[in-house]
């Protein structure tokens, strides 16, 4: 018996390792969409900060995020306490059974998460592209993963009010998605849109990005790692009941994302004439963070429904953004914040345990926690240092003004 | 013992899905390759070409796909009727073990399978590229994976007459990989070769690929993915002849690949005195499908063989569907279709079960099914909405005619 | 009892297998990155060399590199003995237990071994890059993969003198990384620097690489697969040590990245006052180097340290490698050369089993067999085919040269 319990353990820690190790691979998928869907000019800036914030993310929460979110949240602000020691769970605590002993390594649940914060910083990047200052986003990345992410985090799933509230978000789409999408929304709305997006004739003028192969391999990234951000969310495989629930979530989650991308593609192509790719590309990822808040209960069908009604929410969310002027280069407001509050209440469709005032407390709250800190942070950020680049620069390119270097020197001819 | 029994359950659900997931990102290969090998004025249309026929046969398999293959082949024509409820296998049910005792989530078996006939699509979308519509392509697509492919994968895999036949065909060099080039075949017939490839004086022009880097990472993608498709087909890992088996499977998948790729550098250095890349990558694909019908019982060193003749078979197969004008961008005819034979005539060299009646009447059937029903679809979509776009629309580009944007507007100049 | 053994046995195997998979896309992922370093006409080229390197290292370690490293040093030359026949461990000696009952299939040991050598031919490819001949580097590839790499790897890991003395170097930031370096060092000095790198007057000049995102992707692969790297070399997951070990060296592996992108960047931009991308990627990988030695006793804390320090170093080098003229496109030589070095000494700040002698030794006997071997083969191969295309191929580009096809023939226009 007691062997059995320390293969389990073995198990359920090699089950988060590898589902944390998709996560991280949603970090790449991240960076090639946005470097698709940017301009070639401003394309090394956005691989620079990608990776950059990725590194952040993953030091600021081994600083004094993971505490704050998950342990004892006044000790993790005295510098140099750790995270952990080297001290994981031992095989006596493991195999003494019952109901309270681990059942996997605290350090496989601390990689899960570390990776899921870096995901929340990813969507911030890409709303913010072609016009911020490097500088100032990796300043406000530091805040982001270190403080207002770990707080709310905290309040959700380190077992704090919004959890005793009943508030239901299984994997995130509160927590991670619509938190993203909000303290990207506050910076965009200090920052202003881009140059020539918006005409002085009320026009839109559409600034395609410039690789799109780059943004379709990311959407497929973001989808195979997205297995392991809604799968690995249930937190353990290893009897018949959790490998089924592992199962179906991988089932629903694929589901979901095909739904999204049908719903789009035919949305987009009702209203525009056109099979519009980077709607699609869209869609396939709204269907994603539509079922990220329960991808568990709803059966297959459904969640290929609960995607559908996720990719036709981001095609009008996406134009409806656009006319008011909310100038967000890749759709990531549109994607994560728009579809993950859809998300927050379709768990209201197939979680009998899910409330609307809850769902709505929930969604009011990290709303109201991430923007509001957020704006502060932007706006000390722009007092100080600035959060935009100026005119010229913007017309030249970030990646001369930041990097140095181009993204595609042979490609483009200026 | 029962706990024994649910740990087992989860292990072989989890490699389950691990295998599906890695066989799911072999959609994104596909993708990449298709993307690098065309023009870039066709580049963002067979980009949404990829992403929505992998949406379109998730979600026409979970409808009605599965049912037909490993279901009940009528109800499945019931509409509404679905794969499946919520109810997967019990623990009762797994710990009352025995030879009956289910031993993995029935929902993983579903995720696995899936992504298989979104593999089968993809090979299509390659060899008509270029020149077909792409809603006549998503039409077809809604017909091969939720009717055409389930039937014959039924005969084999679902326990028809194929199978009780003695065909052998171990992860689906035929019923994956031959079906697909052959409903890939059916259509370029009807379609005709692209403008400008086949000179009238005999000459075949070289229409170059836009982007060799995005085709070689689809390669490498599709290598990776291949270690799913093979390695999960073995169906369980969880005792030690089993674990054996799919480590053997791993080392088979990867030699034959190599094997594949050295045959088809040498074979083109020979013809073409050069070292052809994209003959190389075939060669890749080569192998791995050579060895698809069979990677269990070859030894490694035979698994390299029987890559190799893939990797020669390809080359010389591209060279002769060139001199019979059936034009096909990617090559995915001779990939697919004709390593696919070779594969299935390969299980004869090293598994004592297989015979020569049962393997041609394996690929006699299964050419002749997909190949006429597939023609009889095409040409229906053909009669209703024609199959390709216009002469003009062909020559200024696919992207412009239905997607309305280009892949990379700043690298090309009209 | 036994049932658990054979249960363990499988999972070991299958994590195996999975880190196994995880580190053949790095395969992938040298290849993203030095075709995103070189200019557009030598492209084509790289990718052929690389996905040929990978093929003929996975063929001569099947034929003869596993045997010399791990299995019988004479009998290995015997031409067509083979590795393995097809008997792997059978369920009789799994479950007879004890402490010399193999506990994971030989195959999947194999699998694990062959993707390892790969990774060490891949270092040499981007050194070497842009102007020598490719089937001269393949030619050394054949000499590299099935002798060089194997000799000294048997004397670490396969039991021999070096493994004796205390050498500590867990998962090869010698035995692989600085294996690698050192070969691509003798080439490079051999072959000399590109055309027009360095100036008369002393100037360095820089030669861009033509596509920064698949670079950029090429380290997100490398990152994602080191997981796989790192993690499998515990060799072991099924019990609670065990698990927690992989875990930490999971969240190890991580940090020191994330260490060294923030050390690079940072460094770059005091010294050229830009965020240099390519001196950040290679900060990534070189915390990865650093780490790879050790990544089991380091705290996490001191994994980021680690790391950071690797960064440093590859900033410096990079710049002391151009200032002496060696001319390498890519910064291998500093990535896996100069970190690998540190990394090995690193190994003295957390094992108290590690001895300064032991490690020193273990640098100069690798370094010195690895330079003296390759220098002879590089020699040779000079001497019979020449190791340089002529001047007029490399203004030309190697891809006309060797390939006869252009990676972006739209994009670029001579």
């Amino acid at each position: 018996m007691e062997a059995i319990l320390e293969v389990k353990y073995a198990l359920d820690t090699f089950y988060f390792l590898v589902c944390g190790a998709l996560v991280m691979w949603m970090a790449a998928g991240f960076t090639m969409l946005e470097a698709g869907l940017v301009r070639a000019k401003n394309t090394t800036e956005i691989l620079t900060k990608n990776i950059a914030l990725y590194a952040i993310a993953c030091t600021m929460y081994l600083i004094c995020g993971y505490n704050i979110m998950y342990g004892d949240p006044i000790s993790s602000f005295i510098p140099g306490f750790s995270v952990f020691g080297l001290t994981d769970h031992t095989a006596e605590l493991v195999t003494a059974g019952g109901d309270d002993a681990p059942y996997y390594s605290k350090l496989s649940d601390f990689f899960f998460q570390v990776v899921f914060v870096a995901t929340a910083m990813s969507i911030v990047s890409g709303a913010v592209a072609e016009r911020m200052k490097l500088w100032a986003f990796l300043t406000f990345c530091v805040v982001l993963t270190g403080f207002i992410y770990p707080v709310q985090g905290f309040w959700k799933w380190g077992g704090g009010f919004l959890n005793e509230l009943g508030f239901l978000d299984f994997a995130g789409s509160g927590v991670v998605h619509m938190t993203g999408a909000v303290a990207a929304l506050a910076g965009v709305l200090l920052l202003g849109a881009r140059k020539g997006k918006y005409g002085k004739d009320g026009r839109i003028n559409p600034i395609p990005g410039a690789n799109l192969p780059l943004a379709t391999l990311g959407t497929f990234i973001l989808w195979l790692g997205w297995f392991g951000f809604n799968g690995g969310s249930e937190l353990k495989l290893s009897d018949v009941g959790e490998a089924n629930a592992v199962a179906l979530i991988f089932v629903n989650t694929n589901a979901a994302a095909a739904g999204g991308v049908i719903a789009a593609l035919i949305t987009a192509r009702l209203m525009f004439g056109k099979a519009d790719l980077t709607m699609t590309l869209n869609g396939a990822l709204a269907g994603l963070v539509a079922i990220t808040a329960e991808p568990l209960t709803p059966s297959p069908q459904l969640a290929l429904l609960i995607g559908a009604v996720g990719g036709m929410i981001v095609v009008f969310s996406i134009i409806a953004l656009d006319k008011i002027k909310i100038d967000d280069p890749v759709g990531a407001i549109s994607v994560h914040g728009s579809v993950g509050i859809w998300g927050l209440f379709a768990v209201l469709l197939s979680n009998p345990d899910a409330t609307l005032v809850a769902q709505l407390t929930g969604i009011g709250v990290i709303f109201a926690w991430v923007f509001v800190t957020s704006l502060i942070v932007w706006g000390i950020i722009k007092l100080v240092m600035g959060l935009r680049v100026s005119e010229e620069e913007e017309e030249e390119g970030m990646d001369f003004v930041d990097c140095g270097m181009e993204a595609y020197p042979e490609f483009t001819s200026k």
